[in-house]
């Protein structure tokens, strides 16, 4: 299995502490060896990284750590293979241009009878379950909107369906963001977090490695980090239901979907905007 | 104006040396302040590094210099703005996934009337005049072929017939690749070497380095590069002609079209492999 790392944030935020205790089960504390990669929506850019080498013997890794570079959506992920070899095009996470913006998507899971799921529009480069499902995923979304919807809501329950019906094929948990919204999605494990003022302090879990959020924050800072297992233990994560899709904006859950299909929508949230 | 560089080797063969010269001109001995950006191919798989900053002064450019990644293709570019802001989302090289392969794009320089190129399957996500013809060129190179064609020629013909199309907007000097073939074509601009044993020994222009090939290579590597101009200071460049299209593999000429439509494959070439 593979681990996920996402950000959402109302200020360009660097993710330095976090990542740096992810990156470190990246064949130190954990057994993901196989490949890491993070992406950066920055100024309606995007960039990632990825390596096909474990984290922790990464000098790419190690600029990321030492390079605060500063985003409102972040997605990263630390590969333990399973379907497809250990190379740059299975690398995660994947991106394609969908309605004129830069799509990201990292998949933690593994799923049975993926080669069937149909395509349209985009086609894999690797050869993983993960990428198939994802060109899937883009394509059957681009085949329903020709443009972004005007009703997001829309959008956001067709994207709960399609998440629903890949994890009927197996585990599906899922990062996924067009730089305006994060997109995480339960099949069997992700928590969060999100931290504003009073903000406190943070100890790694998996590196002896302790922040003060107070010297690096202003008051009106919003930032919430999502991970496939808590990255501090001094914290309190909440862990995601399975069959649950979050939407972030700005650092805040803007809708609610269960597995059941209920939809909520957070105050304030203008749902035309 | 921009600068370009490119790389087709036969072997996977880092770009270090050509590298150090060039990122001297993004900022150093050249006005080109506004980013950069490289693109590996390898093993099937594709990354880039782009940064919205001056090479001389990035970290990432520093790294790339230090950290020998081996690839058969290469792309680069530094920026000097015309059209568009200076931001990552303009920061080449481009990439858009077609056939499921990871496309990648490079232009050095200014079109007219660029923003009524008709675009299909593809939107820019920046708003370059760049970044639009290349949307055009990969979505018209689609609409014609909706799988990689039987004939590569009919292919390499399209895009050299969309090449001089863009040719009649301004200046387009291109570097382009799927991973398996580059391609370039010139404008007013472009330049290139091919080395291979037996090997000597190279000086850059830009910065005070030089390498003995023959201490890097085995007697059987072939590794061109091509740049807007020569990078080294002690070798024969052969500069290309307005309106040509040079398409390379494994570090040499498999095909070229010029100005006149004239097409030439190179002996040895297996029109069909």
């Amino acid at each position: 299995m593979c681990e996920l790392l996402g950000m959402s944030a109302n200020v360009p935020t660097d993710i330095c502490f976090s990542f740096t205790g992810f990156l470190h089960r990246g064949g130190g504390t954990g057994p993901h060896r196989d490949g890491w990669g993070i992406a950066f929506y920055e100024e309606g850019g995007y960039r990632d990284f990825r390596d096909p080498h474990p984290s922790v013997d990464s000098p790419i890794a190690r600029l990321i750590c030492d390079y605060p570079i500063k985003s409102h959506v972040v997605i990263s992920h630390i590969r333990q293979a399973n379907v497809g070899q250990v190379r740059l095009a299975n690398t995660h996470p994947f991106t394609r241009e969908m309605w004129g913006r830069p799509w990201c998507y990292a998949h933690n899971g593994q799923l049975e009878g993926w080669e069937s799921l149909p395509l349209a529009f985009y086609r894999p480069i690797g050869d993983t379950d993960s990428e198939h499902a994802f060109c899937f995923l883009m394509g059957e979304l681009r085949r329903r909107f020709d443009a972004p919807p005007q009703s997001r809501e829309v959008m956001w329950g067709a994207l709960h369906e399609l998440c629903e019906r890949l994890r009927r094929l197996g585990v599906f948990n899922l990062l996924l963001s067009d730089g305006e919204y994060l997109y995480t999605y339960c099949s069997t494990k992700l928590a969060h977090i999100t931290r504003r003022a009073p903000f406190g302090k943070a100890s790694l879990s998996d590196a002896e490695l302790s922040v003060n959020f107070v010297e690096h924050t202003t008051p009106n800072d919003i930032v919430s980090v999502i991970a496939t297992e808590p990255l501090t233990d001094n914290e309190d994560w909440i862990r995601m239901a399975p069959g649950e899709l979050l939407v972030w904006k700005d650092g805040e859950i803007q809708a609610r979907f269960n597995a059941t299909g209920n939809f909520a929508v957070t105050a304030g949230f203008n749902s035309t905007s």
